[in-house]
């Protein structure tokens, strides 16, 4: 285990009808809020006429930035900044999904920063200051709400990068699981995918003697196994929603990552995908997945105990060597995305027909996600290309043997 | 799961060589520190000078309490409530074990306090503003490092209790592996009971649907059920020193106690072990445990099942029906304290020879812990009499089958 710091000083809401404490937890900061929120869903379900009740009801001043993106772009950025700036904004308060909350995230930074927003996510450094963020959570999946990162997408570029700051961490986050009643099949099981991996990209990695921090993957990783299938066939099990929503946050608030290093690499291989053809975060990822599980397990030997570990301690599995439990658990890791959780398990189902900028986006992903180093296995342009290509086709007739 | 908050806003910096950010650590609060210390170990290790020589390089001005004990007293608190007012205290660094961090919390919070301290021990509520505090902890055992409880002793009244209050938790903590690399077998063997029992408390529930939780206990249960052996043979072993010092501060921070309700059971005994014989807590909850395990199960079928989840997935038990797993995870609990650890099982074996006055500590714990609702299985005094009186003979002859 190596050194690490781990502060999260997020204050967490979790439960139902907690609304009521969303004024007190504003009001420390100010009375001038920035109501950050997406594409409407919020409206649908009555959330956004509640919570405007209770903020005029309580003398908040309200501005608002609607319409933020499922890959957040910096024009909407931008354009919180720009409205924060003249409203003279004291606190953010973010309602969606990951989104939402990644784009309140570089908006309060942007604030301070006198250049333009995307050099935010260009330059980490650049961070600062940023104003006091809170938010209510409509979406189990990326872990923002209680964590420093953000991801924005600058279409004009055709990126999509990640930026962090200490000073992004949210400062309080209602995590209500019937908030998530609503989310659709389709986006339930893109959000696991997505939580899954999180665990996935810190998990397999080269740093000894992390069993905590493991065996908690393991766990989280066992719990939405359980809950993500249940969550999708009754949209309105509340222990189900419960279970998937406080494990996407764990997932990814910094404590099954603290103590290695070794960094991530399918999130690098899925935003350019999603960069490119703006396509939904948690789909890329499980596409994505299992062919660079595979490319490990063929390319490296030195994987295989390491997914061993994953498949007797995860999936439950126990006989065979290590290789083949780690081939074995790959298999269940695309089976369990494909039948389970009904995802779309090849990139032209996803609507990318063409292999023709392959090479392209193989090499970007190699160069913004600095992936031919510090990885679980390193990868070039060659091998992100063979992921890739190996996308276009089902696993299911050359893995069931 | 049950709506709750869950907010430790403690910074958290972990491993090796990191003394020299103590200063600014403490500097935001103040030049003035109460350095809060135990029996002088930290002089033995070096530890002591170390700290001085820092703290008086950054022109900090230090009053001392030296000499807390492994059970703390109130005596203790009262004095250094004494001194932090006396020498107008901006902030306390406390160094040591738990003892050292739970007297240090009530100085906090009594400097603020016009009463005798013994009442913020009584009643809870009494619990306000309280000076910050800084910790550097040298045993993995209580968790008190990242949370906000604290448990004072009282000889005069043979009361040991609890207290708690948000304004308790640490502000830094300072979690070095090689700190504990002095730690006897014995008192390695009785802070991994300690983290145990920690988890078992919060394990055996009745409240469903907390996988999350339960996944990181079980989780963590491993992660010391591997490690704590190899630390008893190897002291300087940094990987398992590691573990089991991160597995202690987890284990007791609300990641597995959130979201459910139903309170502790084998605290309240031994604590009453501890008023009147000032044994050694975590050896008094290794005794005690597996005997409250046997009654419950004796007592009531309706708990065979989490048992048998505990036999499962911490012990890897997989044959016979819900009771055999039970049955033969107590087994494995017993003789992994007595095997592993070393701990010697009965109460005699640590100093308790007589049985007469098992009856009126009985009845206190039942008083203090309020055993008699809301637990995995409620106790009356005849209860846990029976238990404390099953604490005076091996389990070994009438488990083994």
């Amino acid at each position: 285990m190596e050194n690490f710091r781990l502060y999260i000083p997020t204050d967490i809401r979790f439960g139902k009808e907690r609304l009521r404490e969303l004024p007190e937890a504003l009001e420390p900061f100010g009375k001038r809020v920035l109501f950050v929120y997406g594409g409407g869903s919020i409206k649908k379900i009555g959330l956004y006429t509640k919570i405007m009740a209770l903020l005029k009801k309580h003398n908040l001043i309200v501005a608002e930035l609607s319409g933020v993106e499922p890959n957040p772009r910096i024009e909407s950025v931008r354009e919180g900044i720009a409205i924060a700036r003249q409203q003279q904004v004291d606190v953010i308060l973010a309602v969606g999904g990951g989104s939402v909350i990644d784009a309140s995230k570089v908006i309060a930074a942007g604030v301070y920063y006198d250049g333009d927003a995307w050099d935010l996510i260009t330059d980490k450094s650049l961070v600062g200051e940023a104003l006091p963020l809170v938010t209510i959570l409509t979406l189990a999946a990326t872990g923002s709400e209680m964590n420093r990162n953000a991801v924005i997408s600058n279409l004009a570029t055709k990126e999509k990068r990640g930026t962090s700051g200490w000073e992004l961490i949210p400062r309080v986050s209602f995590l209500d699981p019937t908030l998530t009643y609503t989310v659709s099949k389709w986006q339930t099981a893109a959000g696991s995918a997505d939580m899954m991996s999180h665990l996935f990209e810190q998990y397999f990695n080269r740093t000894e003697g992390t069993d905590v921090q493991d065996s908690i993957a393991e766990g989280l990783l066992k719990t939405i196994i359980k809950h993500a299938p249940i969550a999708i066939r009754e949209p309105d099990n509340y222990i189900s929603r419960a279970n998937l929503l406080w494990a996407s946050t764990l997932a990814l608030n910094g404590l099954v990552g603290q103590g290695r290093s070794g960094a991530w690499s399918c999130h690098a291989i899925e935003h350019e995908l999603s960069a490119y053809y703006d396509i939904t975060h948690g789909i890329g990822l499980a596409v994505i997945t299992p062919r660079w599980m595979k490319y490990c397990i063929d390319r490296d030997a030195s994987t295989h105990a390491r997914f061993a570990d994953y498949a007797r301690n995860v999936w439950g599995l126990t006989d065979g060597t290590d290789k083949e439990l780690a081939q074995k658990a790959v298999r269940q890791t695309y089976r369990f995305f494909k039948d389970q959780l009904g995802i779309p398990m090849t990139l032209p189902e996803v609507g990318i027909k063409t292999q023709d900028i392959l090479a392209e986006m193989s090499q970007k992903a190699v160069e913004h996600g600095n992936l031919s180093e510090n990885r679980f296995v390193n990868l070039g342009t060659e091998a992100v290309e063979q992921i890739l290509r190996a996308s276009f086709e089902p696993m299911d007739n050359n893995e069931q043997s």
